[in-house]
């Protein structure tokens, strides 16, 4: 299996309004691209210092399930609406399991 | 429970078998701290440009048991000597899944 990771850092623009916005609509992108096998993701819980703000994992059949969920007109709108004007920083990797 | 991810860039002085040290090792990490629930770690595959190029998560059943991994004497040593000799780049979170 592919694990994808990917965390952000919120930038000066993140409120706690538009990071609850990416949280509400990040759950729906599972629903909607059926590739995705498993998905966690949740705000750093503060336990050390320096770190990103928010990370999401999903796993994924095949490395060309997971280009299927990235390349999705619908994980595209909502990189476009809730990620992109919050986001100061953005660290990934892509690993087999 | 609590999943912590993080990912490495490597330095210019990592060679494949500084790396392959790396790998070889931190595979006896879950055996040598107890709180381990799971452990996945990888290079990345190479399908997207910018990426970290490794990745590690872990899962513990609570924020305390994270502590313990992470202060655990084997897992400083392995930083240490296998670690921060290579690494250039480094993000992390720890989330609530």
């Amino acid at each position: 299996m592919i694990r994808h990771c990917v965390m952000f850092r919120w930038n000066d623009e993140a409120t706690p309004e538009l990071i609850q916005g990416l949280r509400d609509n990040i759950v729906k992108l599972p629903e909607r691209i059926d590739v995705v096998r498993a998905f966690s993701m949740g705000d750093d819980i503060g336990v050390n210092e320096g770190n990103f703000d928010f990370c999401v994992t999903a796993d994924f059949d095949s490395a060309e399930d997971y280009v299927v969920y990235r390349d999705d007109p619908s994980h595209h709108e909502f990189i476009a609406t809730y990620v992109r004007p919050i986001v100061g920083g953005r660290a990934a990797v892509q690993f087999e399991m």
